[in-house]
């Protein structure tokens, strides 16, 4: 079968990843694909002043995207640069050209997605954004094709490996929020303006791609309540312990006859539970359906060659579809038409609750706290107290059975006020089920 | 565009589980795909005398498969009866007939896929296969597609839920295996003859063909090297616990410039490799890439709507195919033309081992023991023992760094003729880097 050629633009990590395999790996590729994928345009700021990888002799090496867009032999373009202005830019032009498109970019396809892919199909050229969310994972294949049939009811996932490592950090060796950040940040597993992370906002642009894909609605980033890591400290850990459980940060997505439920923010979940041994700079996904019960799929979240592999395999994708006459087999998002639609609002939903206080200790706190609990008909379920801490930043732990996060919300700010605490307090769902 | 129709042949577990998807999540369906399926044709032995589910009032319900195939409305056909012998005339039938075919049927596609492929690129049809194994796992598509970038270097499988579910049973209950296989066999989880499960032969067709996928390869699934759970014995569970370890029956594939190990045998993993967590009657699989290193998936290994997603998941993505004009799009194994390949003896592989001893109590066993294992140039890691056991049936446990399974064997062989043995020891490699 004739050769598929393509073109890469940008060589950050991803990019520079993706030619490793193209190159290394290309003799295993094409026994693979029954014909090769040959690199035929790079782009890149850098590119001429770099060495590339054995087997790019041949291809053209230009700082300008347009001249990758516009070169003759290539029929898939890589977005690779990251950023939403030029890369939007690059996406629609290709597609304009008449080329597929195979992108990395998890900020353009949660905000632009939908856009994109309407145009795409216009025009009968594929879309592939495997690469975009969880990169060591396939996860975009299995929802929109690999357990296609199934009704999806539940989707969790663990969806930052910075936050992860730091939760795992913390966890393992006691230490304090700031001092593991710091260390992430000195050893390059954070960025500089962690933000991002540790705040939820990266999890919270993946878990609005993934739940379009796995529920087929268009849902946009900033309508999913968050809340990010930086309030868990290693007692949060140590009274979890007690509990049977560990702390991650946790995507949900419930689908129930009200709605749907989305959330990222921290949780309880049972130590036993597979989603708990997912430890360091990991993601993860666990889902239950109505006919398959519940899976689980798991690997790097990002890295060079672990993206690389994604955007590798969506080209071989792309290329089998068009070498076979496919072209715009299937929508990336699964479903023909996704519609726009808002989550349920949050506080509606049932959880059981960890209510973790810090106050200067006197007679008389639980009373207040259970009689604010009681008003709002909240049920404690347990008081937890771990011994010899401080009096005067005594931490200690409420559960309570399952209610709304609304009566959460309203007891938590009506205890606010009162003299004792040191801090606000700090609540997070147990996920059940898990 | 134009609906797609199909017939089903069988309905036992599989088929019932599929034509319950089909009309129950009906509308999802045609919402993903555009269009609907239409199931207008069902064959089994029993289809005239059963109920049906509501939806297919319409269909042709017959006991001859041939109405099936030769149905003009049928564009694929799904082979859900098991078996080898009429299974394989139904796919050759269908295949000859120009239609699809979506199959289950684990035996026939590990004896038989390959040269079925060849029929059906031939004729220019789809053939797929996911719910020949693992059935609320997508692993086939994930391999075929999903990291189909990666050059995989090891693959481990837990693909027995029987034999998984009365390990952990073993585990946790501390019963003898006789015990868990009864119980088991009362609740329907076992069957009344169990070889192919707890001695591992279904395993082992499992292995065959995911390797295959994995490895590009065509394997006969008795070239590989196997052993079942009987054996094992809830002491071993204590010993391993001692070294942090648990027990599971593994499939495992290591690529090396050797060649390709294949095994199935009870293994110890460590008891934090994601691996361990994998609980009951579940299956997984985890791999590791030279690009994406370590990814893992897990889901129900069989049951009749986890295996229906595969096989109604598997009707989508031809259907797919079928109205993008891109029938034989891909290989269900992967690469094209596969060879036909041996594993590598699995002797040669080198491996820490776990060496199981039950002795007749009595001055200078270990000393014996001992000498043994040097003259075979053997060196010991470790000596187990644990207290308050009969002196008369001693089971202690040796374990000795990494060498190759051939020196274990033959050190075995002489260890076998020593008077205070109670019964051949037990061999168990720990693999490693879980």
């Amino acid at each position: 079968m004739r050769d598929v050629h393509v073109g890469i633009i940008g060589l950050g990590n991803v990019g520079t990843g993706s030619l490793t395999i193209l190159t290394e790996n290309a003799a295993q590729l094409a026994q693979k694909l029954g014909f090769r994928l040959i690199v035929s345009a790079v782009c890149s700021r850098t590119a001429k002043s770099r060495a590339l990888p054995a087997g790019l002799e041949a291809a053209l090496v230009t700082e300008d995207w347009r001249e990758v867009v516009a070169h003759p032999d290539v029929e898939i373009v890589a977005e690779l640069i990251g950023g939403t202005t030029a890369a939007r830019e690059i996406v629609e032009a290709a597609i304009a050209a008449g080329k597929a498109v195979v992108t990395a970019n998890k900020e353009l396809i949660a905000l632009e997605g939908a856009a994109l892919w309407r145009q795409a199909a216009a025009r009968g050229v594929q879309l592939a954004i495997e690469a975009s969310v969880c990169g060591g994972i396939p996860i975009h294949g299995v929802l929109r094709e690999g357990i296609a049939a199934d009704r999806l009811e539940a989707f969790y996932g663990i969806l930052n490996g910075t936050s992860n490592y730091i939760l795992s950090e913390i966890e393992q060796y006691n230490s304090e929020f700031d001092a593991v950040l710091a260390e992430a940040q000195r050893l390059g597993y954070a960025e500089a303006d962690p933000t991002a992370d540790v705040d939820g906002f990266d999890a919270r642009s993946k878990l609005a791609l993934l739940a379009s894909l796995a529920f087929g609605v268009e849902l946009t980033p900033s309508d999913i309540p968050t809340s990010g890591i930086r309030p868990i400290t290693p007692v949060d850990f140590r009274y979890a312990a007690q509990l049977g459980c560990t702390i991650r940060l946790v995507c949900s997505a419930e689908a129930t006859p009200a709605g749907l439920f989305l959330a990222v923010r921290p949780a309880l979940i049972p130590k036993d539970a597979i989603l708990a041994s997912v430890r360091g700079a990991y993601n993860a996904v666990w889902t239950r359906g109505a006919y398959g019960a519940d899976t689980f799929y798991y690997g790097k979240g990002a890295g060079p060659t672990p993206t690389g592999v994604a955007v590798v395999s969506d080209l071989m994708r792309v290329a089998r579809d068009l070498r076979s006459g496919a072209s715009g087999r299937v929508s990336p998002f699964g479903f023909t038409g996704p519609k726009p639609a808002k989550p349920r609002p949050i506080g509606e939903q049932q959880r059981a609750w960890y209510l973790r206080f810090r106050v200067q200790d006197r007679p008389g706190i639980i009373a207040s706290l259970s009689a604010i609990l009681a008003q709002h008909e909240i049920s404690i379920d347990a008081v937890l107290q771990l011994p010899k801490e401080d009096w005067r930043n005594l931490p200690f732990v409420i559960t309570v059975e399952s209610t709304s996060g609304m009566r959460i919300s309203r007891a938590l700010e009506q205890m606010s006020g009162l003299d004792f605490m040191v801090e606000p307090p700090l609540a997070m769902p147990l996920e059940p089920g898990l």
